[in-house]
């Protein structure tokens, strides 16, 4: 069961209700990642709480632990997490970049050559890499036992299945940014064909998502949207490597968008900065999810809204670690009526987090995410009132 | 203002109520430890909800960082950590022995070689010591800083101050069980001169606690108790080498707690495990405070009851680790009513265990830090129905 609903357009931005299995989520919607069926250092009351509607599963990483046959035995993935919302899962094709080309080319989320294993950092040496891609599919090796690993298209939609999720993503290779036109050509070769593939073997009481790849090249891009735009999936992701700038992203967006069908949602894959978020609505995207706010929040980096002199410059975050921050009473950002706002000072944070206090974790974490949820909150009223261009400039400074 | 009000005896245990200037609690208590104005991996609002009335937080730590003069200017560790309930504080003995001769014994808290600074691991150099104890006080080398700092009874007494804790400890020396009589003896003079010293310098509004010191030593011990009960404190804690078994701290207890005035509590210093708790309440203990849930917890050792095949030789903890519990979609106790128990089974906590998930350790954290409240519930309530005896016997298999 899957359906999406517009409510409201204004220019390419729309307001819009998805439908699952297991309930619904308003549109623009930012959906939190739970990379191995947990949001990091959070919990699903923290998510209800903060009002998340949906979070997004990584299917690779649940593949190799705990094992998608392990939580299909234990009832699906609602279950053996207890949420109950809706559940998106990715396909595993951007661990194969992150993994493969990433590593190699030192691009994309491995910073520093480090492999982040929960609290554990595993060094990753100079040219390795965990992934590789052939016209069947990818070879893992899989980073905590070490043996070799196969994903295809088919072996995806078997895993999503076994996890039950209510939206899926057909496999896709994800090009690097440093990937030439040829590569990313064949690559795009190959995910079409594995669309086609997860087409015919997908568990058809989940909502199938196909992904728009092509990397920066306009007529790849183009050529993507139309073959996928004519396949019958629920919804698309647009994905892969969105280019060197934010404004390739953009002209990607604006190249793809257009080709696909008006009444199924857009999802962009793996992004949510801020300024990301007002420019990608603002041009027909309905759906983001992203480690960020909870990646940053681990990191010191903390959300403020323009009124605490966010700004794209600093990217809407303060670090905690400031010395300016020692002795602030203030919570990180006085407009934000989250729990930890309402319950704490920057001064007690920087002293949890200058301390290594796991508290810490869990208190950024939350405040981040809160923050980017109830920015996507006022995103949407604005589209609704029609002041959507007044919110962005408040925000970015600029229409 | 404080106030220790005894409802009900059975033998030597008793049922009582405490008054500070922030709310009373009920004794027999235990009191989670916020070492550094948190208990690790939770937050108050978790402490709240798990019926926490007290915690304890530790003065060196607090002095070292952020610095009892910073928590002052931010109106105290009460507004510091949004924290209205009752807060003890230590004196700061502890360190001076875990960081002292602790360190050079191998013995005590500081486990392999590795002093844990938060998540990380600093290790320790065999011999080192970070503390060394004079007639006057205590020079510690600070181990963020590596500065050198003083602890006296007089600043021991002004930092508890700055602090604004409810309930305080006079500064004492704590000794090693390898330390010998002779030199236990001469501790014992330093701990009663620097008890005489902070009656003279603390805080009249914060409520003093002395300590009772004196190794396992008989004479030492009665000595100390003598000197103790005829000072002017608030209450008394039993603190110190507890000697080198679990009958030898029994044997103190039973040496001690007669010599104490009965309208006054008696802490007994940094015990807390399952067993401990009953025996020590049936020899007179009101309360107790204790590292070891939060901390077993992290490590992987979570608490059952005796339904669950928790008993004194498994030391009602499973590990969650153990492969047995992979396919477990049962809570970590069936008994248990707290929020964890009620929400995620064994095989979601081990994979977040597994995967080195920041979450695990909230909710790990929380679930013991819950069961031995609880339990302590539990005893006051059998206390109450005159049937101590029988929860005695349900729990350890003897009486």
């Amino acid at each position: 069961m899957f359906n999406f609903k517009i409510i409201q357009e204004y220019g390419n931005a729309r307001l819009g209700v998805v439908k699952t299995r297991h309930g619904k989520f308003k549109t623009p919607v930012f959906i939190p990642v739970a990379t191995l069926a947990c949001v990091r250092a959070l919990d699903k009351r923290d998510l209800d709480e903060m009002g998340a509607e949906v979070i997004l599963a990584n299917t690779y990483h649940l593949f190799l632990r705990p094992g998608d046959e392990l939580i299909k035995k234990l009832g699906g993935l609602h279950k053996f997490m207890n949420y109950d919302k809706p559940i998106v899962t990715d396909s595993g094709g951007f661990q194969a970049f992150s993994l493969g080309f990433g590593m190699e080319h030192g691009v994309g989320k491995i910073a520093n050559n480090i492999f982040l294993e929960g609290l554990k950092e595993i060094p990753i040496r100079k040219g390795e890499k965990w992934a590789s891609v052939d016209d069947e599919g990818v070879t893992f090796k899989n980073h905590i036992s070490g043996e070799i690993v196969r994903l295809t298209p088919r072996k995806s939609m078997e895993i999503q299945s076994n996890l039950g999720s209510d939206i899926i993503f057909a496999l896709d290779e994800c090009t690097s940014p440093l990937s030439d036109k040829d590569y990313t050509a064949r690559a795009l070769e190959r995910t079409h064909r594995w669309a086609e593939e997860c087409l015919k073997h997908y568990n058809k009481k989940q909502a199938l998502f196909g992904v728009v790849q092509g990397g920066e090249f306009k007529d790849l891009r183009i050529k993507s949207a139309k073959f996928m735009a004519e396949k019958d999936f629920a919804g698309f992701g647009i994905g892969g490597s969105l280019g060197k700038s934010k404004q390739d992203m953009l002209n990607i967006i604006e190249w793809v968008v257009p080709l696909l069908p008006d009444e199924k949602p857009r999802h962009l894959l793996g992004i949510g900065a801020v300024e990301d978020l007002f420019n990608c609505v603002e041009r027909g995207i309905d759906m983001f999810d992203c480690v960020a706010p909870a990646r940053w929040a681990r990191r010191g980096h903390l959300y403020v809204s323009p009124t605490e002199g966010g700004n794209v410059k600093n990217k809407f975050r303060i670090h905690i670690q400031n010395a300016k921050f020692k002795e602030d009473g203030n919570p990180i950002d006085r407009e934000c009526d989250c729990y930890v706002c309402q319950n704490y000072s920057r001064a007690y944070l920087r002293h949890l987090y200058v301390s290594n206090e796991l508290t810490y974790f869990r208190l950024a974490s939350y405040h981040n995410v809160y923050f980017i949820l109830r920015l996507m909150d006022r995103i949407r009223e604005a589209i609704k009132e029609n002041r959507f261009y007044e919110l962005k400039k408040e925000w970015l400074g600029y229409v």
